[in-house]
Formats: C-alpha cells, sequence, structure tokens
C-alpha cells in the first residue's frame, strides 16, 4: 500500500468523528505562522493551536520568499490577520547543504539547472532576522510591525524567541 | 496579550509533555504533503500523522508555485520522500477574488502593484490539475509521477481525490 493510500484511511476514520464543519474562513486568533516543513513541527500542536485559529504557511527552512509574501499578502489583506509568527528549527536540513552542492547536483543528474535559490543557510538566527527584514521591507503587507522569530528545538519541543 | 504570547504559553505546555526528540530529519513515510495554509486545516489531524511522518508545505491556495518545487525538490533529493499530495479545499478563499480585484487594491492602498500572480482560482478540480500537471513537468522532481490531487471538504472532515 501507498503512504498516500495509508492516510486516506486515517482520514476516513477522522472523517467518521468529525465536528468542526462550520468554523468562519477568517483566522480566530488573527495571526498566520511560517514555518519549516520538517517532518518533526506539528505546527498545531507545538502552538496549541485549534481547528479555526491561524494560517499555516510552511516551506522548505520557513524562509520568507516571494510566494511567502504573496501567502501573507492574502492572509492580511482578504483574511485580516495582524501577527506573524516565523519558526526555524534546529537540525534543519537546510543548514547542511550549500545552494552550489544542489544545483551541482541537479544539473550533473537533470541537465537543467535551477533558476531560483535554493534558500540554504548557514546560521538559524541569521536567516531569521532576514526573513523578518523582508517582511518589514515588503510594500503589501498592511501589517508589518507585529512580527516575531523563533527558532523550535526539535530536541526538546521547546520554542525560543529570536531578537 | 498578543496571539503569539498566547501561542508561547501553549508551546511551553507542550515541551513539558514533550517525548520525540531524537526523530530523524528524513520523514518516515516518505511523502510530501502540499496544502492550503487556511486555518481550518489541521494537516497533521486529517492525515493522521505522526511526528517524524511527512513534509508538509502550505502556502495560499496550496497551489503549486516555483517555491513549493522548491521545496519539493529538496524533499526528493535530499529527504527521500517518494509521494506527493496535493490538497485544496472547499470554502476555500482563493476563489472569492480575482487576481485583477486585489492587485486594483494594493495598488490603490500601497502605491505599488505586484508584479507576482496572487494564486487565485475559479475551480478547485482546474486549479489541482494545474498543480499536478506543474510537478509532473519540473525537470527538478527525481519521483515526480507519485503525486496525486485531493479536495478536503471543510463541512465534513473527507478527503476526495480528483482524477
Amino acid at each position: 500500500m501507498s503512504a498516500i493510500d495509508s492516510l486516506l484511511e486515517n482520514n476516513a476514520r477522522y472523517a467518521e468523528r468529525f465536528s468542526n464543519g462550520d468554523l468562519p474562513v477568517a483566522p480566530a486568533r488573527r495571526v498566520a505562522i511560517v514555518a519549516c516543513m520538517d517532518a518533526r513541527i506539528d505546527a498545531a500542536a507545538l502552538l496549541g493551536l485549534q481547528a479555526g485559529d491561524a494560517h499555516v504557511i510552511r516551506n522548505a527552512g520557513g524562509v520568507v520568499t516571494d510566494d511567502v509574501i504573496r501567502s501573507l499578502t492574502i492572509s492580511q489583506r482578504l483574511l485580516g490577520t495582524r501577527e506573524i509568527m516565523l519558526v526555524h528549527h534546529t537540525d534543519c536540513g537546510m543548514l547542511k547543504f550549500t545552494d552550489t552542492e544542489l544545483k551541482d547536483e541537479i544539473h550533473e543528474d537533470a541537465g537543467v539547472r535551477p533558476a531560483f535559490a535554493m534558500g540554504s543557510f548557514e546560521d538559524l538566527e541569521e536567516s531569521l532576522r532576514a526573513s523578518i527584514a523582508r517582511i518589514e521591507a515588503s510594500p503589501f503587507l498592511p501589517h508589518a510591525d507585529a512580527v516575531r522569530g523563533f527558532v523550535y528545538d526539535v530536541a526538546s519541543g521547546r520554542l525560543r524567541e529570536v531578537t
């Protein structure tokens, strides 16, 4: 059985006991989370989010890319969020390669070199500060002042703020 | 108290009972989920994911953008995932505006017009098929054949496959 088929069986059980079918589209806590895609991060569990509470945006690294600015623009302008919480984490895969290494590997394997940045970084705190700066510099976000960055420790489950 | 401060209190309680501190970075089920950022979607709960099971990538709409291709490239090439599951959903905010409307509003308010697509769409199934096609056409993904698209019904909690 494929992994997806197994997850669909889980979903059938979830739907049987589902009871939150009438929540509004706008997030109740008016907050958007931007976190890494890492498999060890259960965003709802580690933040105690209930269904309907917050937008959750995730990509490789949890870095603020153009696509994250797009998502945050929609989150703030159309769906009323006011705060942004960035979550990077210890032992992140993005710390373990360089853009040049990965592009070389892809070039050799696929014959095409990605034109886009792969988003690797060397320092979690620096990457968080760069992501915060990208949000603050965006002309598209009406609420770019309430953004805070955190490192999630995958060994302890605890968030630490980076200032 | 800010929403973020409240979530940090939740995290302190989470960390007190945390017990999954030694999971590997590579996802155990070798699957990457691409889902909408919608606040009503608890990706781990609705798929029965355990910590360490799967990459979770999310943005406005759950559409496959360049940034999603970037994340999937890292997921497959560096962290061993093999299947991709796309999740759009009913009552999605992306169905309720057009790119032109939102860009006009931003232009008027901020004095700058976004050069990037906002990602709105008119039909969930068409958008899913377009996202699947983008994955299949990418030269960067070594495992672009095992991608499946689903609509999550926010009223029932149930996934429906789009073929």
